[in-house]
């Protein structure tokens, strides 16, 4: 890895009540394996006063200007209210995917996506719609992008602390050092 | 909009039970309004004999192909399996968004996000997670790459059936091509 790389720091934990917290300790973590880690909070916005349709946007723009800064991104992919992942996260991965940046990934759900859909192997839903089985944690859109960028996705099934996130997102930041030497 | 231009059409409708027809459907619309209509489903992929994986990623690499082909995005972005829409689709829109391709989309579901999560106003879901309260019919960054890129995002509370979503998908490209004569 280039020497102060940039990492975006994807992932539903803005909306966490410790996400001021969390993002540090990312940080943190990134500048002890010699990284730079870039977390959408660390942006400081000037929303006092906006309507709540334009801070949105400018909290977006804010998003999309350090992904234009960062050299890969690494995701937590835990499902978010619902079975699969952050759906915002889900948007980062592809804009970092288009730009050839390398995608990386954990989970903190150990199954995978079509088991925590229908542990009995059905095809389908209660609904109808199919469940596609392709033994991936989660859509074929972010598994394929991790896996043809070079990235790895770490699965760790564990209950949802900052202590387990930051454990499992080491990980990742280790495979990186070790993939790169 | 330039003579056939190319639409990916993006959206959980390849998971429909009918999702050939489906697909049928809007690139017939779609050729109506003088474009050309890229549906994922139409790949004709040669899976026979690829373990799931592999049939994971080819699907993927399928996808980005289409994409790659394509002047713009329209998306279904009706809340599926949870009260955002389908990641797979929302990694799609990142993926234009930075390739710097026009994003439209349509939603079944009347409501903004978060009354899709607290109707009562809470600034909390049950989990204790923020929800932010942005005015947007999902998360910002979908919302932003949408104003950002000159498109729109249309909404209709309907019941879903095929006519409905034909009905506010035929809108869009209406839109589109009103915006662009």
């Amino acid at each position: 890895m280039m020497p102060n790389a940039k990492i975006y720091l994807a992932g539903p934990d803005v909306f966490w009540p410790n996400a001021r917290e969390a993002g540090r300790a990312k940080v943190d973590l990134c500048k002890r394996y010699g990284c730079e880690g870039l977390f959408p909070l660390d942006t400081e916005l000037e929303l006092a006063g906006l309507p709540p349709y334009e801070s949105g946007l400018a909290i977006f723009r804010a998003n999309i200007g350090l992904m234009q800064r960062a050299d890969l991104v690494i995701a937590n992919m835990t499902p978010f209210r619902g079975p699969s992942m952050d759906v915002g996260t889900a948007f980062e991965l592809g804009y970092m995917t288009a730009r050839g940046k390398p995608v990386w990934g954990y989970t903190l759900d150990g199954r995978l996506y079509a088991d925590r859909i229908a542990a009995d192997g059905a095809d389908t839903d209660a609904d109808g719609l199919t469940i596609e089985r392709f033994d991936m944690a989660d859509n074929l859109m972010m598994v394929g992008a991790i896996e043809d960028s070079g990235g790895a996705l770490l699965t760790e099934a564990a209950e949802h602390s900052l202590d387990t996130h930051l454990s499992l997102f080491e990980k990742v930041l280790r495979l990186i050092m070790r993939r790169v030497e």
